[in-house]
């Protein structure tokens, strides 16, 4: 039997696009003999649905959709994702559910049993698990047919107590199909090729995984859709960060699997994955939200830089918009650094003063203000004024402002809130500044894009006279190992200060993360790159005082 | 058996704090002849712990206090909430627990069955739910021992497959005792007497019920923690929105209960309780965030008088600034009635006008608008403009800003982001406009505070000349009822149009709710008020295209 995996981006709640999306793909594989296509979890509504879970019109329209979809469905069979009506009374009132079309009508439902509600999931919020287990058979084919989280458990600590594949397995399938929405991180590639190996090497028969791909907001899904033979062999797969089809031959006889097309050579190293994740976050953000054009603040510093390098790459250089908004304490070169950038990339760009608003602004609060020393209120009404400015071209002309702020400065909560941490999403909030110097390496690997001097010259905000970032912040190799192993490892400040770290740093770090959650609630959404970014997948309290 | 119940006010993740009150309450009881003192779910760590429970530390901490509790214990017992460490490899790692520690240790445990994952609650991304229920026995008192949602499943739709109450009630108990964390909204006392009560209709013995009290950020606890006999009477109960202790005898022969105190009256009308929540509200935020002064942005108008008048009655008139930022378009009166309130309320209030910024930034954008036309461009930059002002003030002196804007505005995006949607947390974003209405009139019950001007003027933003909030929005009346019927009760447009509003009203709201999504995400936590609140309890996709 030729089967296709379709690996697709969807769009949330457009149903009519998910829709024509599905059966015009189902229309490409019939033509390429296919009789089976795969779409991923939940492809009919998009995911993460969310709350459009709980309005009963919502789903409604997702039932309208399936009894669309099946009716293209003769003589060649789809299995796609969607939402079912549980029909017991007790428990949660909806299934995600794997749904098998054929003959124009729905041929056979599984549901999800393992319901991830963990750092960005919330599964089990909206769904009941599922508790019995068959396989479907579909043409003389007998499938095990599941649903992400469900071959996830084969692990030491197994987050439940339930192993779907293991009652399936007991049912004697010739295939495994996995339909997933299985987000990106940079360790995730390996991490899920791993899962998928322990599957075959546990039950001994192919695999295949249909992942979707495109970002939802801050999810990135980077697809990787593939077919693993029964020992764990990569046989086909469609490309990372991109709508693909890929097509296999199976013969259930030997349970064999053949395929013309070559697999894919995936990105490998760390940065690269990052770097591509990063512009198709921005692009479907965009893209997404029916907005062309992106707005920048570009300080001459790395984090502005590589924003606007990633977002030229990702909408046009033409759709960027570079605006140099200098002050009295920036330095020279500053300027001459984020001019240079911008011819580089070829990208419109502005030089607007702040002094004018800086100074209004002032003399407004100087009755009050008299004689106080300057503090960290005239540093961010600075960044408040180039906000203003560029939110004030944002609106009048259709931009979108990126924020530029990179994941060391969240977390510890250098950054002016409705200052320098306003945007409509944030490119770098996930990326630690250590990284972000290796990104913009990544992106002058064949020539130098962003000067060389914005990499090589010490990080500052440039709010006061000779400011330097590391005047109130340990150095950012330091800063960033603290905080990775904090937040990305949940040490203690006991495990920090056994592992080497100074006693009084990693106190006054830890206390610096806690205490700015309620700056952290404010800032926009956040591109998922890390297995623990803020946003979502970090739920903390703000009025917590645990190690504060 | 003398019995009290303790209603306190933790603090998330301030295990000193939270011991030591425990410890004292502990005594005050002992000293009043009580043999078992019953503290509310999660009581050692607080409610909610969010993501803090997965750091091994903080569980670590969690049980080096239950160990000082229980030190204590001696000739007393007590029940406390804390999470504990799940022995079995499978399934989550820890179970949200139930204390009893007596005789100066850990006498046993009972563990959640029941984990609520909707609306603001997350239980099971920390949780193992419980499969196995025991009776507590303490000195001949045998005690079905349950964690508040476990005893909320007995309505037609029930939520959960497992009835742990069934269970424990074929073991015979002598009396039910439900440690919780149960928050506000307007209509949760109704709702939750009416829970208790059927199970003491459904069981048959009295039933003994602790809450938390206070704020933890957004999330309001009430209290009212109670003790009904087997009949469903309260025999007694502590007071709404306030620490407290309350004391009763148990006969276990012969299943009744005893109580010297007399029972509160509780406030019985909606506008009232939510004017009492929001107090409560907003002194605890100040209090756990280590603040004690506000400022507020004060316009004339109705939204940010009301906010005015709670945070004076919440932090003391003496410990509210108010500051008046009149623009070229503000109304004459609207000055007037400003000065007006904040003179009633005894409030230092300044006027600084936006005049000056205002224009200094348009000066610096000139020349990339040249002559376009006046447009929500130039309506924002003065609503950005107010907001540097007021931060500018809250930075140099040790404010913290409070939020004015209400449901209806947060619903429909109508608000300037990093204008005036700025703020540490958002007073009013969960109280319609309309309700808005009705606590100004609460507020002036017995004299006017609130200037009648301020309540009886058409709404208007007042950032061009002669808006109005009718320009562009739907009448306040028909447009609350649309999002009450949507956001609250998940309606769906042909629901709303059968129901009498307007076809292409219900389309246009709908629209603006969905599609301002984006905005809601970087608006200040908001205190919640009602059963469906903007903020963690309402999680919808930023990029989704349902209904849009």
């Amino acid at each position: 039997m030729r089967i296709a995996l379709a690996q697709l981006n969807y769009i949330i709640g457009d149903f009519d696009l998910n829709t024509s999306k599905i059966i015009e793909t189902i229309e490409t594989c019939r033509q390429q003999g296919a009789e089976l296509v795969v779409f991923a979890e939940l492809s009919v509504c998009g995911y993460p649905p969310r709350d459009f879970l709980e309005f009963d019109d919502f789903i409604d329209k997702s039932y309208q959709a399936i009894d669309a979809i099946a009716a293209q469905c003769n003589g060649i069979a789809a299995i796609v994702g969607a939402p079912s009506r549980n029909p017991d009374i007790k428990g949660k009132n909806l299934f995600n559910s794997a749904w098998l079309l054929a003959d124009g009508k729905v041929h056979s439902l599984a549901h999800k049993a393992l319901l991830p509600t963990y750092d960005i999931f919330d599964e089990y919020r909206y769904f009941e698990p599922c508790r019995t287990f068959d396989c479907i058979t579909y043409k003389g084919l007998k499938i095990a047919l599941t649903i992400c989280e469900d071959i996830w458990n084969l692990v030491p600590d197994p987050l439940y107590v339930a192993s779907p594949m293991d009652v399936l397995h007991a049912q004697h399938p010739d295939l495994m199909i996995n339909i997933a929405a299985s987000p990106f991180n940079y360790d995730q590639q390996v991490t899920r090729l791993g899962i998928l190996r322990t599957n075959t090497a546990q039950y001994r028969i192919p695999l295949v995984y249909v992942n979707q791909v495109g970002a939802q907001t801050e999810l990135l899904f980077d697809g990787n859709s593939c077919v693993l033979d029964s020992d764990g062999n990569t046989i086909a797969s469609c490309n990372a960060f991109a709508e693909g089809i890929c097509l296999f031959d199976f013969d259930a006889g030997t349970k064999t699997i053949q395929s013309e097309l070559p697999v894919p050579t995936t990105e490998t190293t760390k940065t690269a994955l990052i770097h591509d994740a990063l512009v198709m976050g921005i692009r479907d953000y965009f893209a997404k939200m029916g907005f062309t054009k992106a707005i920048l603040g570009l300080s001459g510093g790395i984090d502005s830089a590589v924003t606007l390098a990633l977002a030229a790459e990702a909408l046009g250089s033409e759709n960027v918009y570079a605006v140099l908004l200098p002050s009295e304490y920036s330095s020279g070169h500053s300027v001459d650094d984020a001019v240079a950038l911008a011819v580089n990339l070829n990208c419109k760009y502005d030089i607007i003063s702040i002094k004018d608003g800086y100074t209004s602004i002032l003399g407004s609060l100087q009755p009050y203000f008299k004689d106080l020393p300057f503090s960290v209120a005239e540093e961010n009404i600075q960044a408040r004024v180039r906000a203003v400015l560029l939110m004030g071209l944002a609106n009048k002309f259709g931009y979108i402002l990126l924020n530029t702020s990179n994941k060391s400065e969240a977390a510890v909560g250098y950054g002016t809130l409705y200052g320098d941490m306003c945007g409509g999403i944030s490119v770098l909030g996930d990326v630690y500044k250590t990284e972000v110097y290796e990104l913009a390496h990544h992106i002058n690997r064949e020539q130098e894009i962003i000067p060389v001097n914005s990499i090589v010259k010490p990080p500052s905000a440039e709010l006061r006279p000779g400011q330097k970032d590391s005047d109130s912040l340990p150095e950012y190799d330091i800063l960033d190992k603290i905080l990775y192993n904090y937040i990305e490892l949940r040490q203690s400040p006991a495990d920090l200060i056994a592992s080497g770290f100074d006693e009084a740093t990693v106190k006054r770090v830890l206390r610096m993360v806690n205490m700015n959650e309620w700056k952290r609630h404010q800032t926009p959404p956040i591109l998922r790159v890390s297995p623990k970014a803020f946003g979502q997948g970090r739920r903390m309290p703000i009025v917590g005082r645990y190690l504060s």
